[in-house]
C-alpha cells in the first residue's frame, strides 16, 4: 500500500515505530509490559478505529510486550474489525458476561506474556498502565481489582509519561491528516459569511455550518460549541433558540475530525457592526496568539508560550483563570498534552502538534477565546489552520 | 417554563423526581452520599450538557447527599454552563492543575457531606460509587487513590445497581426526545432509495445517509458503522472506498442524537436484486424481532426476549455468539443497561427504553443484524422505530 497525501489509515511501518519507540520506553522504565484500556491508545498501538467505544458495555484491552506485536484482548464482537489492522494475537471471549468481563482472559494474557520476562518463578514483574493526569481507566473498577488480586505478585505501575511522550510527537502521517481537517475546517470558516445572517436562530446557525463542514469533507463533526450575543461568558455552549441580531458576535470552536484526527480552533466575527471593545478585545487575543507564535520552537516550553501570551493579555492574566490553560496538544483527541500553563514545562519537540488559546475577560463578564493549531519545526511553527484575520471581521 | 413534545432541556421537577427516586435507593442501601463522575450521570442528575467532555484532560464530579440537590465539583470552564441548571451549589477550582485536580477540593466537599450524616467522630460512612459492569471512574486512577486516603475512615461502594435502576426506566418526557430521534432516522432509512445508488463508494454513501440525518433535524451522528457488499461479517465498520455493485446488500445502523438522547436501529436494503440466502436470512431476523415484541410486557425479563429471539434463530443460536446479546437498553447512551442474554434477567418494567436486535449468521461467514427500538407499556410494546419491512427492500 503506498501512502499518500491523505489516505486513509497507515501502513504497517508506523506502527512497528510507534511499537519500538515504546517498547524502547518500556525497557528504560523497567516495565515488563504496558496495557491501555482506552479509545486513543489502542488505536495508536494498533490502528482499531470503531466508533464502537461510545457503547459503555464492553471493555477493550491491548497488551504491549517488552518484545513484539501488540495483543488484542478485546470482546469477539471486534475480532473482524481487529483482524483488519496489523494485529495478530487477537484473544476474544463473547460479551456482555458480567460474570467475567474478559478478566480472566486479560489476566492469563498478561502473565503468559510476563513469564517470558520471568527470571524466578516469584519475581515481582511491573505493567505500565496510564494512571496519571488526563487519563482514566475504562473498566469497571471492580474489575479492576480482581485483575490486580490474579496477577499477584505482579503489579501495575504508572505509565502517563510513556503515553504522552509518544503521542505529543506526530509523524509525518498524523500531521498530513491534521492539516486536512484544518484545511476543512478553515473553508467552513470563509463561508460563514454565506451561511449565517441576522434573524437566523443560535440552533440554525450551529446545523449550518456543521453541514457545511461535512460537505466540505471533514467526516464527523463531534465537537462544536459556541454562542452569539453582544458577548458570552460560557465558552462551552451549546445552541438555544436565540435569534442572531444586528451588532451580535458569533463564536464557533468546533473539533472536526478526518480519519480520527482533529483539529481544533475557533473563529469570533460580527454581524454587521460591532463595538469598540469587541475589537479590542479581539485585537488583543489576536497579539497575543501571534506573540506565542513567533516562540514556538523547538527547546522552549509550554511555559514559554503561556508566558509570551500572558505578557500581552498583561493585567487580564492574574483575574482570568476559569479556562486554566492557554491551548494544549491536538491529535487523536480534541485536546491532548501538553497545556499551555504556567507551570507546565514541557519541552517542545519537533513534529509536536499544538494550538494556543489565549482568553481574555472583557465587557461585562465575557470571555474573549482565539486559537490557532501548528506543528513545531526545526524553524518555527507551521500553521495547520489559516490564519484568523487581525481585525474583528464582520459579515452581512 | 411549560413542557410540550420536544423543547429542549428539562423542568427542575424532573430532576427532583430523579433526585428523590435516587435519594430513597441511597437511603435503602446505607449510603450517606453518591459520587458519579461521567457523562451520563452527570447530566442525568442536574441537566449539564456539553460536548465538552470529549476533552480528556478534567475531571467533573457531581456529589449527590442523602438530602438535598446535588452538588457540582467542577472545572471552574464549566461554571457558567452549569449555573444555567438547577445546581445551585458549585464548587470550582482552576484546571488542569495535574498537582491536585480537583481531589482536594472534593474530599473536602464530600467530608463536608458525609459529616451531616455523622453521628460519631470517627464513623465510617459508606459513598455510593459506580463501579460494576457497564461502568468506568473517568479521573485519574492515582488521584482516586489519593481520595480514598483523604476520605478515610469512609469509603466507596459498589453503587452500580441504583444508577442502572434510575436510568433504565425512562420518564415521558426522555420518552419524547427518543420518540423524536427514532422517527427522524425512520425518515432517513425511507430516504435511502433516493440517497443510494449502484456506483457510489461507501464512504460517499455513509456521508449522504449523515447529512441527510442532520437536515432531517438530528441533532448529531455520533454513531454511524455500516458496510456494503454480498454479506458482512463486520458488523461495527466504517467505510471504505468501496464501489457499491448490483446485488450488493447495504446495512446502516446508527445511533443519532435528539437533545442528547439517542436511537439505536439499523436497517438492511438490497441493490436492484438479491439472493434467496440474504432474504431467507432477512425474514428469520425479522420474524425474531417480531416474536420479541410480542414478549416485551412488564413482567417478563430481558431473558425471555432473548429466548423469543433464539427460538425463532433455532439452531444458529448455539453457535452465533459474536455479538454477545440481542439488545440493551437505550437512553442517553447508544446502549445501556440491561443486555437481552441468556442470564441477565433484568425484569422489565413500564418506561423502559429497549433495543431488540437478534442477528444470524448466513452464507459465508456473514452476519445479518435486524433492530427495532420500543418503550415498554402496561399493554406491550410502542414502537418508537417505524417498523420495518418484513421482506428485503430491493432498491435502485
Amino acid at each position: 500500500m503506498t501512502q499518500t497525501g491523505t489516505e486513509r489509515g497507515f501502513p504497517v511501518d508506523e506502527f512497528e515505530q510507534r511499537t519500538q519507540r515504546a517498547q524502547a520506553l518500556l525497557h528504560d522504565n523497567g516495565l515488563s509490559a504496558l496495557l491501555v484500556c482506552t479509545e486513543p491508545e489502542v488505536r495508536y498501538l494498533t490502528g482499531f478505529h470503531t466508533p464502537f467505544w461510545q457503547s459503555p458495555t464492553r471493555p477493550w484491552f491491548v497488551i504491549l510486550p517488552i518484545e513484539g506485536k501488540p495483543i488484542a484482548v478485546i470482546p469477539s464482537i471486534g475480532e473482524t474489525s481487529m483482524n483488519e489492522t496489523w494485529v495478530e494475537d487477537i484473544r476474544t471471549w463473547s460479551s456482555p458476561n458480567p460474570i467475567d468481563e474478559g478478566v480472566s482472559l486479560l489476566s492469563n494474557t498478561l502473565k503468559e506474556v510476563l513469564e517470558l520476562n520471568q527470571k524466578t518463578s516469584n519475581q515481582s514483574l511491573q505493567i505500565g498502565l496510564p494512571m496519571g493526569s488526563e487519563t482514566h481507566l475504562r473498566m469497571p473498577l471492580m474489575d479492576f481489582e480482581q485483575l490486580n488480586k490474579k496477577l499477584d505478585p505482579h503489579n501495575f505501575v504508572d505509565a502517563t509519561d510513556i503515553i504522552k511522550s509518544l503521542r505529543c510527537v506526530k509523524s509525518e502521517r498524523e500531521i498530513v491528516k491534521i492539516s486536512k481537517i484544518c484545511e476543512i475546517v478553515s473553508q467552513g470558516f470563509a463561508s460563514l459569511s454565506d451561511l449565517l445572517s441576522v434573524g437566523m436562530t443560535e440552533r440554525e446557525a450551529f446545523q449550518s455550518f456543521r453541514l457545511k463542514l461535512l460537505e466540505l469533507g471533514a467526516d464527523d463533526v463531534p465537537y462544536l460549541v459556541g454562542a452569539t450575543g453582544p458577548g458570552f461568558s460560557d465558552i462551552i455552549k451549546q445552541p438555544s433558540d436565540r435569534i442572531i441580531e444586528p451588532g451580535d458576535l458569533v463564536m464557533f470552536d468546533t473539533g472536526s475530525t478526518y480519519d480520527g484526527y482533529f483539529s481544533d480552533f475557533d473563529r469570533n466575527m460580527a454581524f454587521q457592526f460591532t463595538t469598540d471593545a469587541a475589537k479590542s478585545a479581539y485585537e488583543i487575543v489576536w497579539q497575543a496568539t501571534e506573540a506565542a507564535l513567533k516562540v514556538a520552537l523547538p527547546g522552549n516550553t509550554t511555559s514559554d508560550l503561556w508566558k509570551a501570551m500572558g505578557s500581552v493579555l498583561e493585567a487580564e492574566l492574574e483575574t482570568n483563570d476559569s479556562v486554566g490553560r492557554f491551548g494544549h496538544g491536538l491529535g487523536m483527541q480534541v485536546t491532548e498534552w501538553p497545556s499551555n500553563t504556567r507551570n507546565d514545562e514541557t519541552v517542545l519537540n519537533e513534529g509536536m502538534v499544538l494550538t494556543v488559546e489565549p482568553n481574555l475577560s472583557w465587557g461585562e463578564d465575557y470571555v474573549m477565546v482565539h486559537e490557532e493549531n501548528f506543528v513545531v519545526r526545526a524553524d518555527g511553527v507551521e500553521l495547520l489552520s489559516r490564519r484568523a484575520s487581525p481585525e474583528l471581521e464582520i459579515i452581512n
